[in-house]
């Protein structure tokens, strides 16, 4: 229910081609209809080129085809998350122009070209080899996004000078998504070497008393250099998500 | 150790001024010359109105005043974080100048007025009347680092009118800093109106099973909202460094 | 021990039929009698209609089939839950007559049709797509207890005008099962709108530190709009046993 | 904004005393307008006698004289619970009217005598003596809201015969809330017993493992008896707001 | 209701004293006649000399004044445990015969000396000095139950030959209670070293990583000497109790 | 090193056989002999007819067969626990004369036939039909370990009646083992029903907020019926070790 | 960057074979020149013989070839550990002289032969037979970096005088490796019967109340001998390490 | 029982001045007899100069007066740790010689001047101002046991200059302890530089989601650094027990 809608029943009811009581009965749902107010959010994503995003654990290849198959239809771009490779196959057979990033475990659909029109670089480090997936998909969903992405990997804080030689590299991105398992020690020396915004993701990579990505989620937390945000285990998605609004400010 | 101090060098060796052996002696001390480092790091904070913080929870009046002391010698802006009123008497003796803001236990010191030079509006909503401690440390905190602040209060997930009413607000900040405790869901719903970069700080404001602001954390971290990242629990000073940050993206 | 039984007995004493020490005996067994006690819950149960339920969960079908025919033989209705799929077909076998909702792994038996005799509807809102099989368990239960159900999907907090445009549904209710995972924020903000008793039900999807259900279970615990109460993790049927009750009072 | 409202808005837009722009800009405001649906709301409480009541824990007795009195003077009845022995003297100097529940920590002022207009009884059961200002702080909301009545003490699980002895009572009620701390069993056998709705309130009594309440929560979640629900660790208040919309399905 | 009170009913029914209906409502009353069933339990009470035990810990002095003037009417021995000392002045000078065991924070009032009847020694070992609290809670209950009791304390697992010294008069003794707090290690060297009934009570001894008991509590629970039961953490009274039953066996 | 030994040590340094400094070094060597102690340990074992017991979980089938043969040769009687039915084959192969307790998970080899000279009976109760694999295990254990056993299965504090009808069980059993999962308040009434030792077994049944078993640890740790000893979770056999104890005090 | 290569380059510039400018450039990298300082890490490990070592768990086979095959092209000696059964055949096929330790989940190569430099033994000492592997992955890590080793196993607190019995070679050791699932008490006993450095490692061996290993790894951290240190559950090769070091002081 | 003892025992045999029974009796209570083993202990303690510790925490003066006398009477150096302030006074005027560590919370007493007769110098590495007292008990202690010590403080790992700048003081020392809050992440930084044995101390510095240092201690467990060991929160005493002992290797 759009401005203009509501200009033109305000004029047909001055006309009287509208009646005050057809009128007010459509004014008084105001407040209960979304339809309106999805409306603005669909403008506002079309607007903003924002995709269609599925998260694909748990559903069954069956469902992500049927929900694909209507995003298409409508031009989108797709990105679906989460997907495990034995997935793929038949999402191949039917989306012939989907990608699937391996890595990341993630599928992409372009159907209009993404231009990366955010104002910097979004760098993901990554701590350990096992912590790449996590990454990749921070990277795949950044760059789907619309935005351009740079990875260092392999960087952990037990050997510090691989760090110390990225410096450069750190202080000219525009926000940084520190990913890192274990003791979730990275985002503190990230954060202490530059002054831009760090997201960190603990991964569940570890063992014993990680707890599955708990020592360092609380790591993280608990990080002595101010700055620095966390999102929620293996998040990934969640952290490109933030970096791309913030790569927008 | 600049690259001029280094070019200086090298044409001292050239010209014989100073030894290939005491050259030697002085580069191969580089990685562990902190004092270069740290001249680096002075400069830039000096360079970008970083002002000194000092944590005040578990030092004495004692403490603060030398630490304070020996900043306010530099001419430094200073901000004192989880003061407690009962050592506000001593440092107000001390530092006339200094101003106690009660509600955020935050005391500032301005020698150089701060310019809000952040690009947008940091705004900050916290939903019940005790998590506004917490809000206060933000919002004094933001405002110390050069940025335009806002603040909402009062607007919990149980009456959702009134956050709705505030859409408008919310959408045109530059970063959302949201302050709840108990279920901490208000970022989800804050998340889910306005893209924009949100960042949520819970508060340990409950009893029983919000096990000190447990509840808050978790529900933050599991967001349903993409974009939502979260800091330590009634961490506003780290929520508003963060967005200080992202306003100068 | 029906008041008939003992009245008989008295009548026998009285008539020297039986002997004073014989009838001693007799009753100061009373307080152990679970029998009398048990008849009297028989009684109670088939005067309700309320059918018998079997938990399928580590029961072999064998054990399944025995339960069932032993009840089934009784006339009466046969509930079985969280019955995985890979069950089904050797119990369709044996009962013709039984149906399987394969969203809610739920069996039901109907020998006598259930009469809808609770006082108005339960209303069942969840939040993701992957909450809807726990949702499914409490339509199924709430049916099957014999109660009027509606069903809302998809509704989560991070897209707040989809709840909004259901309100009327929601006042409409007699009692609002709220099933959500993640941050389970979903029943703070119906409990805020409607005046209904709201059962929340966390569920376990999520992940890292959703733990498996407790981010949403503590989010619930914690809700901030009163009169909201919490079942157990993915208790589907428990919410509808409590929703059923309340139904009748 | 009542339909009253955007009748007459219309009709003054129909006969041109107002401008198709100065109301369109109005009405164009109504998602956010969160004065209409307080209004609502308003009405909603007015229309059902539901009084207003404050979190007393946490504010000082200045914060709670200036709510009060902002509310008094609407006519409104009062309840304010979590209220310490310490602050009831100024409030009893303001409020000569105000009754202090010492057991439950509640302070009331019934500017219009509360009527018990909801169906049948809401029974307290409560498990040791130590439990007692859990149940009191619920039968003090409970009565607060309209409600009758009742409250039996004392009752635990390893003197089972006292819980027996009161089966009629128990199914006489409309509603029962179960206070217990240490294990949380009461519940379970409360709920075997009749079938009627249970709250199960865990209480913080215990010590030890009993982690401030957790145990009787967890025990309280896993009942085995079907129907039953759960509020947070000492949450009475929570308990009776519940039962009270439950008092009135 | 003893058998005598039935027999003497059923007398008067045959004689005619009474008629069957009278007779029939009181007898029907039986299952929920909880005075009955105290009766039985008082009977047996007083059969097996168990005293009155008042769990102090949260009972002002006029609560356990009132409660210990009630006991002591009916002769009972009273045990009141968790008694903090500051509480002890005026329950001596109401109870001028009353002992106060100031380690154990106990009060006794033994109106009946206690025969020690129980068939062998309850052993307490406790591990350091700080759990001496504990263990005296311990010893106090089982003497005033009517057990030999013995104690050795400062036994610890890092100081094995002490213990192995003790081997004789632990493997004389027919219950052995241990009390430790820290890792909790000693009651599996125990349970080693001798064939008997060992209850392990853990204490809150200890910092950090303890977490209050909990890694005592732990490490019992995973005793690798089979036979090793626990109680809760601190609860020395429990443990008394469980020995002086097995002490019955 | 035997008295006899130390003795003819002795008369041999007398006499000149042996020297003082050959007798000082085997001497100054006790307490570091533990040949001594095992032989001891050893025949205490002969002694009582203790059975020797493997934990068959882990450990492949050719482990077990290896100490199984060892074993054996002794003429010792044999328990073998937590074996999965898939290693029973050849483990029937090798010794044909052992039986498969399918149920309790356990296999037993009795070459000498196990006289039940226990004091008097222990009694197993168990909750739901779900506990019966842990209660099978104490029953198992139990009768090997030379004591009568007998069984009470499907008695759940949702039904408190059945549970009253044993109580005259309940009271002739010399030792009370209670299994259940869930809560875990069986152990409670139970406890509180008859003054005999109970050991409380938490199982890991139930799902979400059981977490594995610990809501019925918990629940039976803060039991409120004194007297209740408590053993790891899904510890049948355990329980049955020092139950056994118990029943030679 | 060594002090040779620096001093080579300053005398290219001194004799003006390199301009001033190439050597500011190259020298202005130091702080962040990785490569140097990696060298230098290079150094250190070839000349003190440490070999490299690969975290097998979560690599594919491939991905281990590829990064032994790098490494064996150094020359290097390597170390696999957490490798799986499974992964062993093409492992084999591809380096015939690596070495696989079933027992340690390790694979060995070792191109140059290891010698046991370091100044004493080191002691690993397991409880049960589920421990074992642990233990084996300390061992043949502590042998891999060049040190003697010895193993005692199946020592456990509950059967005190296996462990006493091996008190001199206890005392013998450099340092002691304790490795201990369930309540992981052996290093208390172990470090209280000698002053030698002990490091604890608890293991997932366990069930229930173990959680994998908590239990265990609280025990440890709250031991009452001091000078116990502890690792990660299961941790066997980060023990090794640590031992390495110690042994070398 | 020394050596002596026995020598002179079997001297007095060969002479016929003691019996060969009297001898038997004497030598057959070896395994029981502590008092020997404590002499070899006292023995062996006052031969390497370890010197007495009391745990002042939970103590009252009196007792550690009384303990202190007793220990001073042998001529014992003496350590309090955990001594609050509030205790020293007496302790002041009872030993006068005494001297009371602020920072440290702990008091010396040395009789015998220690001699620092460890192998090097033990480094004691703390990150943030209110870690010193834990380092400080470290420093206390590890001198008081003979070594030499030396502190480097307020070494962050967000300013990760500082700690490269004492790469050779780190490099240097036999043992490093490293003491840190909040993430907990030092000692891996510390541990990835030098080869040296690292102890880490996590503190209870921190608030919100530290859990009194839960997340410190996660994160030093979970070190990617191999080589580092960890004991329990805010015990810097167990670590310069520990590192006592390395640096007598």
């Amino acid at each position: 229910m759009t401005p203009e809608y509501i200009k033109n029943l305000l004029t047909a009811v001055k006309s009287g081609d509208t009646s005050v009581e057809a009128a007010t009965e459509q004014l008084s749902q105001l407040p209960f209809e979304d339809v309106g107010c999805a409306h603005i959010d669909h403008h506002r994503e079309l607007r903003q080129g924002m995709p269609e995003v599925i998260f694909g654990e748990g559903k069954t290849v069956g469902q992500i085809v049927k929900i694909m198959t209507a995003m298409a239809a409508k031009g989108s771009n797709i990105l679906v998350t989460r997907l495990s490779a034995d997935k793929v196959g038949e999402l191949a057979t039917q989306f012939p122009l989907a990608k699937y990033h391996e890595d990341a475990r993630c599928l992409t659909l372009e159907q209009v070209p993404a231009k990366p029109d955010g104002k910097g670089t979004i760098l993901v480090v990554s701590a350990g080899t096992s912590d790449i997936p996590v990454a990749a998909e921070a990277l795949v969903t950044a760059l789907f996004l619309g935005n351009n992405v740079e990875h260092v990997s392999d960087i952990g804080v037990a050997g510090i000078h691989r760090l110390l030689a990225r410096r450069e590299q750190l202080a000219s991105a525009s926000v940084i998504i520190v990913v890192a398992g274990m003791e979730g020690a990275l985002p503190s020396v990230v954060g202490g070497l530059v002054r831009k915004p760090v997201i960190a993701v603990p991964t569940s990579v570890g063992y014993g008393a990680s707890f599955g990505g708990i020592a360092a989620l609380l790591g993280m937390l608990n990080s002595c250099a101010a700055g620095v945000t966390v999102v929620n285990i293996d998040n990934g998605f969640g952290a490109a998500c933030a970096a791309n609004l913030i790569n927008r400010v």
